[in-house]
This record gives C-alpha cells, structure tokens and sequence, in this order.
C-alpha cells in the first residue's frame, strides 16, 4: 500500500536540502522510508562535523537502523536529492536496501558513472524525482559560493 | 621522518582487529598517523552499532578529523589491516588521505576489484603488510562462526 507519492517524500528530502543550505553545507538531503513512515531523515553536515563522511545519506542509514535496531534496511526506500557518491553507494549495498529514489544526476561523483553495480542486486533504483528542484538548489548554492 | 615502521603502525591496526574479535565483530581494525604519531584507532562496529557504516576505517576517519578539527586528512596514513570496501575507500577519497596502508587483500568486497581508481589520485597505496596476520585472524574467526 503506498499512502504518499514518490514525490511526497522526495519533498520531504527537498526540506532536508534546504537546512543544509541554510547552513552553508552543500544542499542534499536524504530520508528513509519503512511501512510508509519516515524514520529517518537527514542533511550533508560535513563543514559543520569537520567529517568527509557526513553526507545525508550515511546520517539517514546510520539513523535508520538506530530506529529499527537492526543494521539491515532490506524493506526501507531511501529519497535523496542527488545521486549517491561512492560512499554512499557501498552504505546503501551493505544495507540492502530495498529501493532507491534519487532526484538530480551527478556526472561527476555520482556512483553510476564510476560502478553501476556498486548497489545490491536486489536494490530498485529510479531517477529524476523532482530532478529540477534539486538542482537549482545546488546551482543557487554554488553561485553564491563563487560569489 | 619515519620514526616507527609500518610493520609498527600496522601492528596497531592488528591490535584493534583484535578487539574486534573478542567482541564478536569481523575482525578488522584501523590506525590514522599523523606526523609519525597515531591520531585515531578504531575496529570494525558494525554488529554492536547496529549500523552498516561502522567499519573500522570510517570510525577512523571521523576520529582522525576531529582529533584534527579538519576534515581533509591529506597529511595522514591510515594502516588498515583488510583491503578497504567501496565505502571506506570513497570515504578515503573525499578525506583525500595520503597513504593507504592495507594488509590482507579482499577478492570479494575489496575495492580494489570493483573500482580501482576509487581513491584520490594523490594517494598512495601499498599492500600485505602483515597480511598473514590479518588473514589468519580474519579466518579464525569466520570457521568459529561457521561451528
């Protein structure tokens, strides 16, 4: 049974992105979806945690699995605004989890330019949710960078 | 200046893999120098944690940055005593580490395999220090959990 759309809980990622850029982090925010309740969502904080690890998404598993207590995430969705960097991408195979919604693409560190088969097998991948969003707000974040 | 030798720093790292092992976690273990001094030490997490991204080189690299208070690692070497997997050599990657030491090799999740170009290029890797160590612990305690 699905109550929200896919883009119901993408928007609610969108929101997570938008804390990180109020806070001058790079804006890609992520949540973890089980029996249609999030449990978890999070933001990039690695200027904040002076911790390359700290992308949304390693913040949303290691959230996700403190609220289920099991390390394992094989009947959860992850939402992100952007495509998972390699990093992300060996977390989300560890744990197994079941689907992966991302929004905007990245050409340049995103996992599936580099190894496309860097997630499980049994991962469900789809692309593009509110892709548009996303990305404006990595460019508006970036402009201003360069400012 | 080398004040110590690898075999040293690695046997740091056997001994956090060691800790691991009493603990009932794979048995892998990390260290971090920096100026020939060891900044962080951590071993694999994963079951006690109940979190996927416990490995024992992702703990070192967040105790590293913040020993440091920076999050760019580019004047550190870890010694770790498996071949890292897609994640930890992402998070190397983004650490931008200087030297990656490993000792036993990872046919299966190493990303050596799937990706060897997944660290920076301005890093520099050498292999199978203390590698029999490493393995037979790795094997002792794989046929333990196989009884």
């Amino acid at each position: 049974m699905e109550l929200f759309s896919h883009e119901y809980y993408m928007n609610e990622a969108l929101k997570q992105a938008k804390y990180a850029f109020e806070e001058g982090e790079i804006p890609v925010g992520a949540v973890i979806v089980s029996n249609n309740r999030i449990i978890a969502r999070a933001y990039n904080q690695t200027e904040k945690l002076h911790d390359v690890t700290a992308h949304a998404e390693m913040l949303a598993i290691t959230s996700a699995a403190n609220s289920l207590g099991a390390k394992y995430l094989t009947d959860c969705k992850m939402y992100v605004t952007l495509e998972p960097c390699q990093m992300c991408a060996g977390a989300l195979f560890w744990a197994q989890i079941s689907e992966l919604h991302f929004g905007a693409s990245d050409p340049k560190r995103g996992f599936m330019k580099v190894n496309s088969k860097a997630l499980h097998p049994k991962t469900k991948i789809s692309t593009g949710i509110l892709a548009e969003q996303s990305e404006s707000l990595l460019n508006e974040f970036f402009n201003k960078l360069r400012k």
